[in-house]
């Protein structure tokens, strides 16, 4: 039978999501666990693969497995071998039609970054920081340049492994969280930014190389249409430098309905 | 001159906030660092210690020094030789009637619980968490007989060293975050509980003292009025265990306006 989980985790104490030789990744954990509980090797594929400190609210993966276990054994049983940045929200059997990967038709990333003249310190490793004030519309001029499909060569990381460059962004949501009139430390009011995302697929950094090119124009260093040349360039020496893992937060895949698969987990509302 | 300094940090890594021998405590860090940025012997004096694993958002201090320096200078030098969980948001010169501990006429917390069938992974160390659902109204009504002035010896720690267990507490307010109708996941709709917390001083484990009634209450172990029969009885037998600091935030001392301190920092808005 094939299995669907949705795992939840902290990005900052591993090295990305997928499988390395140095055993550190989510992947390996994950896959350590479900092992230790299943006594036997399971092997998973997940919905979207993610940077080293890159956070996951819900990741998705499939496995098959001969045992029959009520879906919340694997959630308990495999939480127990987990660390504590990592744990299985829900299990659910799928049919063996369901894909986590192929059957995504999209996939959801939220940046969070905090706008203060002071570092993080209590939310250190899972928010990116700017110390200038981002202008807010500004950005939302830039990001217009991205909706749609679009050859994305100039945010791609000269290591992806994706075929094909082209890929369709549905959407780009700002918002600032903080109070606009707020308490001033410092000559700053601090506050929240949430950039949300949601496209077809990515390639490997590029909402980082995103990031890097909206807080450039957020700054002020370059106008909003500084972005649609940019993605013309269709090289990466033409957009900014990639913008920190910190802030960025895996939301999760989309899949159609007809799979009955859970949406969101409490960790949603957790973020700014 | 008296300066006064604004600190965050995540307790996660520290043995609490007051010196110890070990070293590693959010004071030592402090003043480690600002000896370091002032090339001097800094000690400091605190509004509220915190336990280990226990958060601030924001701790206020205030030390004596001869330097002359610039208010944000105190901040981003300090901040170059502290650890990335601990922050320091703000400084500001004081008169030398200030005292960090004892102008502050009220002191604030908010105890953060997660309600889910599936332990934290996310926000792990940063929420306490019970796994049944919880009554609101049942912890509403529990907590009413704590506000106002009381004897609380039934939730102090043996260790505490106030001088008299009486206290007032000015406002316990109790929200849930979350969808109402939220994603069930197997059998329960995960949300998060908000409980805030004002009195004028508050004893040792205080809080979380009380957070363990209240949730044996909002999960139906006990009625609301028990809370009644635990404060009476002025022993600490009649309470339940002591809860995690997991889900501890210090929010900060409240000071007269006159002295003109900041109040919030941006992390006041990343907290459920």
């Amino acid at each position: 039978m094939r299995v669907a989980l949705g795992v939840s985790y902290n990005g900052q104490a591993y090295s990305g999501w997928q499988s390395q030789p140095s055993g550190n990744t989510v992947q390996d954990h994950l896959e350590a666990a479900l092992g230790r509980f299943a006594t036997q090797k399971v092997a998973t594929i997940c919905a979207g693969r993610t940077d080293a400190g890159v956070h996951g609210l819900m990741q998705v993966v499939h496995f098959d497995t001969g045992l029959q276990r009520a879906p919340f054994s694997w959630v308990r049983g495999t939480n127990t071998f987990l660390p504590p940045d990592i744990a299985v929200q829900w299990a659910q059997p799928v049919p063996d039609a369901f894909h986590a990967r192929a059957c995504a038709v999209a996939r959801r990333y939220a940046y969070v970054l905090l706008q203060s003249p002071v570092r993080p310190s209590v939310e250190a490793g899972r928010v990116g920081w700017v110390f200038h004030e981002l202008d807010g519309q500004a950005m939302q001029d830039a990001v217009q340049h991205l909706l749609g499909e679009h050859d994305f060569s100039s945010f791609r990381a000269s290591a992806c492994q994706a075929k094909s460059p082209v890929k369709t962004l549905h959407r780009i949501a700002i918002t600032r969280r903080g109070p606009a009139n707020g308490p001033s430390l410092h000559g700053c009011a601090p506050c929240y930014w949430r950039f949300e995302f949601e496209g077809n697929a990515f390639l490997h950094h590029m909402i980082r190389n995103i990031m890097g090119c909206i807080v450039a124009i957020g700054q002020g260093l370059y106008p909003p249409q500084w972005m649609r040349q940019v993605l013309d360039a269709r090289s990466r020496d033409a957009a900014a430098p990639t913008f920190s893992p910190d802030g960025l937060y895996f939301l999760g895949p989309v899949y159609a309905p007809e799979w009955g698969l859970p949406t969101r987990t409490a960790a949603y509302d957790w973020l700014p």
